[in-house]
């Protein structure tokens, strides 16, 4: 880890009983740090709670102080013991409302009868919370000042990560762009993505799947100092996926 | 997890740069939380810091005053950035020694000559540590008050836990049952699992949902330290979700 001043740091919460209980394996914060430390930022200290309030806001309150940026896992589901919204409302000192987008979402979705009030508990965002894009199932996270809540379900939590990077202001990289490849695992990509990333040493390129409705797929993150060889970079990526037989790569920031 | 007044409490610190970085997944804390239970002792708390000084101090003195137990894993290898045994003293404002008993081991196992500078350094205890066996290779962890520092290698962490659990002074042991629900997800499974939950109030109700191939579903996992009250609620938790049109719940552990 790299001490210097000036460097951009994290904290990781993860928030839930299962993970303190020893009855689910965590393996968000390992996902979490690698796309981090992609972006130029430092995972710097991490923390497991339990599903209480006070224990959450304490939590939030002590890591968003002291870190350039918190990302908490877990607790946004339907359920009574999901209780990370209004944790962070508390922390913040803020209300919740029902966001309208994510109203939306589920009226597409669901007939009106269905939009239980199990349901609308995961519509709640506090308010001045802007959305985190959810690219697999359910309803989105939401990020508020330099906090991002995401779901606990590691294939979810991997999809929203996708809208957390281009937000961070990263340390000592600067230039970063996603590819995104679906309906291949990792199996398939490794090999073009290998052969890519050793024609560019100095660059940083990974791999961070996912495992959304259509299957496995993957975004790729790449990450350099010199915004001309990233964009060209991008372009070759897509092109020795394509050799490899997947055509669906394409970016999805820039 | 249960709420109640008078249990037994520990909280986990796990430390180490390789764990933050992403580069090695922890499964320590898993493994402690299921031998804790057993014990009667809840995991209440998680950290993770780095190899760095004044973290590892500041997180042993808030969480050794805070709850009953505190286990430590890493940091007491033979490098120069091994400096767990350096923080548990400075956190007890005592001086390192070089225990005899981890010398004699030494003793019996190296030539004088292999007894570098390097291994010395794992001989190191704070003042008033007593000795935490290692069955399994290498010198042994030790504890001090009411800390246990343990080593980070996984087998060699629980063959250290084996002389652990004497020690501790358990409460109640917890009992827990799962309640597996396929095919309906958490939207459907709130409303039924909360009225539940609210007439067990001493009782821990969870719902952990999964994604597997038949769709999702979840495990819903009862908690509680009455054996009587833990099997009526799986019956009436079974009864209520049928009600609620969920007619495949059905208990998977007893």
């Amino acid at each position: 880890m790299d001490r210097a001043e000036g460097r951009v740091t994290a904290a990781v919460l993860i928030i839930g009983d299962e993970i303190l209980s020893g009855r689910t394996q965590d393996t968000n914060l390992g996902d979490i740090a690698r796309y981090l430390a992609v972006h130029g930022v430092d995972l710097a200290e991490a923390r497991t709670v339990p599903d209480v309030m006070e224990e959450i806001v304490a939590a939030v309150n002590a890591l968003r102080a002291r870190y350039d940026y918190l990302i908490t896992t877990g607790g946004i589901g339907p359920t009574h013991d999901d209780i990370t919204a209004d944790a962070i409302a508390a922390a913040f000192g803020v209300a919740l409302h029902e966001h309208p987008e994510i109203i939306a979402i589920m009226t597409r979705r669901w007939p009106e009868a269905d939009i239980t009030p199990a349901r609308r508990r995961m519509a709640r965002v506090p308010e001045g919370g802007e959305l985190v894009k959810n690219p697999v199932q359910g309803p989105p996270g939401f990020m508020i000042d330099n906090v991002f809540v995401l779901a606990g379900v590691p294939t979810i939590m991997r999809g929203m990560l996708e809208d957390v990077g281009w937000r961070l202001k990263g340390g000592a990289v600067v230039v970063s762009r996603t590819v995104r490849v679906e309906g291949s695992g990792e199996g398939v990509i490794a090999a073009p993505l290998e052969a890519v990333a050793k024609a560019h040493p100095t660059m940083s390129l990974g791999s961070y799947p996912f495992f959304g409705p259509d299957g496995y797929g993957s975004s790729l993150v790449l990450r350099g100092r010199d915004p001309d060889e990233v964009a060209a970079t991008v372009g070759q990526l897509i092109s020795a996926l394509k050799a490899a037989g997947i055509d669906n790569a394409q970016e999805i920031s820039a």
